[in-house]
């Protein structure tokens, strides 16, 4: 490791380390003690419980100085229930004193969320359902081409109420019968409701086949959808052929990367950071530097909703918080190499609880590796003709969450040049409802993507939670705003000068982006002057400009969401706030927030200050967009802007064609043409 | 090549070729029998002027369906003057005929662009002057340190004046003296001004070195700067060691590349399309159509402002059309194998006319190449658990420019989703002005990049010129916002409904983007209906949402830019309407602009219209960008919506292990080591 520090501890101990799997181990097995033999327990989660940040933050500035202290002690959160009730359960287990520090029952407006296990659950509840056997019987579909797609209930009362999921209903489809079918292309006309207290399904419903929100009975037997142009996405289930003109392309790395991973410790290229692993948030970034200066304490993407624009019932409640509902850790996909990255690639591998009270590895659910992108900077002196050029050598973390029918793919980028990025792709397939195939009016919140397929318009609206340490403590937001000069005879005779004006934000609340006014976010620390600028060293957030919430506030999409109100939200710093959308967010009735965290009005001025991002896409669906989207990219990026005297990269080396290697269009020509003619012999 | 149709003619007369060596001599032997013998000329530029489009069309659509027309008549345009004089001439010749089809003589206000050749002329101009001499000495400069900058004048007043070029004066780093060195760390200060009819300096200024506007002479003897923390870019001048933590990442394409090129004929992933060039906008794409169907007639960045904001006389000037002043295709970089890009690379060269009337190839002026972007698509079936995930190729066409300290790197990227992306890199070393190193004082319009180094606030401000030809003739701009549905009992109940809101952009003027609403602008084929969605086929511009300029719109800057003042402008299509900012910008005032055309109010709807994306980058510098600045990137994206069917990648094959050969982390730790060692024994 270039400028390795010696590690206090083994590789598996660092408090920034997930749970490993003896740890959950050994947390289900002193929570059991708490609840009689005799009852059925459900797990649904279990994960670290990170210290203090006062105490992390002295124990790892005297780790990267080389002078250990002992780590605080090791906490695990457990979430368990008892199955057939409504009965769940938070619990804090110490694993150096063994024992439960706190045992909390809650409340149903508090829910866990709905994992894996138990969308397995409601799916076998539902197939096996009598209810949902004559449905398809009515409309003459086999029960093993019937596909049950288990959602996060959401809320539709302010009453309390069980346990819920919502089903929405597809089959395979009826032609290949394949179960690698798509079925989103074959949306049925009824969903159901699951009470997963009961584990049963307790209520079908039958969906409105037009395009306005007056309900209606289906009539004339069953709905039957066309067949799409192309419903597949699978290759050899299409009907056309997969291209053979795209030549492959490696990327070689005959040095290895230039890269070290040790344990959850990762350098590269002036950067050191850590890598955590949740079930909830996924992968994290911790104890981010760059050549020894602090730059964050924590990074993560802390919540995503999806509110969707279908007014008519029951479709009113599709809404999801893959974070808090689900868990972007329980969704993260297993990396396959050489099909998720190119080039040299270090995996990650996630543990997770199962629904059993078993701890599972999920392998490679992150993966590390480097991309060449293009251009750094460039210069030709004009007078000797001499130009130089350095290429764009970054650092990828990625994660891949499967959701139902969506992916997200998430990357945290590293440049050389200073500068921190998180990418969000979405991708996936659309989630649809059933519209009548001879309906032709104009749909006003949906866009038709095969005949009798509707895609409703929704927004994805993620919260990115930046946990920043500029330079060390005491930071400041500053909004930064570029503006005219005033006409003045003296200061601006000839109105071509501009200027910044800036205000500092004082206390917690919310920010707007104003793109009319080129304005800049930028987190400084006040106590560290540049002495090149002579301005407080600091770090620019630039975001993705986008559009925030559509729903009505008092709807239930907006009172459960409302950090999607806005762009930019500074709070003081707390343990545990962690979620915009509340801790438990299945259910949610929006009484635990960001709105609420900043309410406190708390001096962020000079402070331990957390800068929340909310961006999103408001995606009406493209027929672009079916069987399968493109993937959809947004960029937060964090510049440094007065951080460093001067260009980082500097001592990044002259790109040069003995480094790089590349050929001539001809050559490469000459060459496969050849190789062609030898195989032809 | 994969659908290649049967070329007409010879590689080289397609007629969207650029003017070759051979044309540029034939036009510039015509056009000098016009002059007396006797008199010195100076040939500022030399190309091809296009057909009119509907004789173009006529000719593509022939050509594509492989039946063949003959081609238009061949025009050079040629800019040219007699030395010594105020006199420039516009002169057409046409080629078939043998002769001058026109020839105009330029008023004052009408000045051609500012040549490499001319800069040069200026450059000597300055080193050569007494008046340039004196002021080296009472600076104690020596005159082989001295580094001139001639730029284009720009306009100081309503009044007729002399083809001008103002000098920004540097020096050559007085430790090393070396003629790499960065001069922009050692800023003079004094300017001047040459007379470029006289061929002579006629003015010197001296700058003001304070942060006020107060004009002020030169106290206490010459200005010295003080030496930057690190003032050199060139890797073997610097202070530091260039680094050895990167390995190689080559791009390997064992099969060749996946795309053809024939002339000016590029065909990849189902694209097929032309490129063209010319001393002016350098890189052109013509006549972008996917799997057959039209896209773009043309594409191509039209200009670019670079309007400063220091409002001190006389740095007020101080401002660039780098297209229209200078040239892209003048400015292009010759790109080097293995430094600009990796991979497989196709170059195309470019031709220019020399100031002395003689043709001149300049290598490689363009690269093309593949690229892996990530992830095109993936999703992971929730039942079976099977994932398929295909990967993002895209082929990237590059050209780079140097207009004096700056850099940029601009790109057409294709992908195979049918997206078409225009990226444009800032990079290069910043405009530097002195300023008292002992000065302390804030400084309300630049940033102190080192000491005595000020880089004044300045604005980059593009524009694309989109001109479309979605599926055929009759294209209309819709602009679509998303808007929350009125709360309704019937309509929306629940108040989560969401709807678009749309109009038609029925005469030529200007658009505004709008990112609370969501806003979206299609360009749309009203006769053509997509049979999966029911509505018009379209493409979306995907806007940079950028501050306009800044400047006083009854400034210089503001007359002579009014193209910066509003994002999006639509037009009537008109021949030779190319420029937004006028075909002559070198101190333009303003009279032949964007503006002027859609004051026109054509009719746009279901018309051939014109799309122009205005955007750019409010810069104010940070100690980071300093010596040299990396690269600042924009993207402008054009994707079809609802112009496909469906997906239009899902024919792409499956990212597979086979195919791409990625490694292992640990597998490529291990090789590494083992080579190691190896080289030790």
């Amino acid at each position: 490791m270039s400028q390795a520090v010696p590690l206090t501890d083994s590789v598996a101990s660092h408090p920034f380390d997930q749970a490993s799997p003896a740890e959950l181990q050994a947390a289900v097995d002193i929570v059991k003690q708490r609840f009689s033999p005799e009852l059925e327990l459900f797990w649904y989660a279990g994960n670290v419980q990170e210290p203090p940040k006062k105490v992390m933050q002295a124990y790892l500035r005297a780790e990267r100085a080389g002078k250990p202290v002992s780590p605080p002690p090791r906490r695990i959160g457990i979430l368990v229930g008892i199955v057939h009730t409504p009965r769940n359960f938070e619990v804090l287990v110490d694993l150096s004193e063994q024992a439960i520090v706190s045992f909390k029952e809650l409340s149903r407006i508090y829910q866990p969320p709905l994992t894996m296990d138990e969308v397995e659950i409601a799916r076998k509840v539902t197939l096996s359902s009598d209810l949902i056997k004559a449905e398809a019987d009515r409309m003459g579909v086999p029960m093993d081409l019937v596909f049950a797609e288990p959602w996060d209930y959401g809320r539709d009362s302010d009453e309390e109420y069980p346990r819920m999921s919502q089903i929405f209903m597809y089959m395979l489809n009826p032609e290949t019968r394949d179960p690698e079918s798509n079925p989103y292309s074959w949306p049925l006309d009824f969903m159901a409701v699951v009470d997963l207290e009961k584990r049963a399904v307790v209520k079908v419903i039958h969906l409105n086949l037009g395009v306005d929100t007056i309900s209606r009975d289906i009539k004339n037997g069953a709905y039957k959808s066309s067949k799409p142009v192309e419903p597949e996405y699978v290759h050899s289930l299409q009907s056309q052929k997969t291209r053979t003109t795209m030549k492959p392309l490696r990327v070689l790395q005959p040095e290895g990367p230039s890269f070290d991973v040790l344990g959850n410790l990762i350098e590269w290229e002036k950067w050191r950071f850590r890598v955590g692993f949740n079930w909830r948030e996924g992968f994290v970034l911790y104890d981010v530097t760059f050549d020894g200066r602090e730059v964050l304490y924590r990074m993560a993407l802390a919540e995503m909703f999806v509110p969707y624009g279908d007014p008519r019932s029951p479709l009113q409640r599709k809404s999801a918080f893959d974070f808090g509902n689900i868990g972007a850790g329980n969704a993260a996909n297993n990396l396959g190499l050489g099909c998720d990255c190119l080039g040299v690639i270090k995996y990650l591998d996630g543990y997770l609880l199962g629904g059993d009270g078993k701890p599972k590895t999920v392998p490679n659910v992150v993966c590390i590796h480097e991309v060449d992108a293009g251009i750094q900077w460039k210069h030709t002196n004009t007078v000797t003709g001499k130009p130089v050029v350095v290429r764009r050598r970054q650092l990828q973390l990625q994660m891949i969450i499967t959701v139902a029918n969506y992916e997200y793919a998430f990357y945290y980028v590293f440049d050389q040049s200073g500068e921190i990025m998180f990418d969000t792709l979405a991708t996936g397939i659309l989630s649809t409802t059933p519209i009548d195939p001879t309906n032709k009016d104009p749909c006003s919140y949906g866009t038709r993507v095969a005949p009798g397929v509707l895609a409703p318009y929704h927004q994805h609206i993620f919260s990115l939670r930046i946990d920043p340490c500029i330079d060390g403590d005491g930071n400041t937001v500053q909004v930064v705003d570029s503006v005219p000069m005033p006409l003045d005879k003296e200061t601006n005779p000839y109105g071509v000068g501009y200027t910044t004006e800036s205000y500092n934000v004082k206390h917690s609340g919310t920010e707007n982006i104003d793109v009319e006014r080129g304005r800049v976010f930028k987190i400084v620390n006040p106590n560290k002057i540049n002495p090149t600028t002579l301005q407080p060293v600091g770090y620019k957030l630039v975001p993705v400009a986008s559009q925030m919430i559509l729903s009505d506030p008092n709807s239930w999409h907006g009172r459960r969401s409302n950090y999607c109100t806005a762009p930019i939200w500074v709070t003081k710093y707390k343990d545990d706030e962690l979620y915009p959308a509340g801790k438990y967010t299945s259910q949610s009735i929006g009484d635990d927030s960001l709105r609420h965290y900043v309410s406190r009005k708390d001096p962020v001025e000079n402070e331990d200050i957390v800068v929340w991002h909310t961006f999103g896409l408001t995606h009406n669906p493209r027929p672009e967009d079916f069987p399968i989207m493109p993937a959809e990219t947004s960029r937060v990026m964090l510049k440094p802007n007065g951080f460093f005297e001067f260009n980082p990269t500097l001592d990044v080396p002259e790109s040069k064609q003995s480094f790089n290697q590349s050929v001539s269009y001809e050559d490469s020509k000459a060459l496969s043409s050849k190789n062609k003619s030898c195989c032809k012999i």
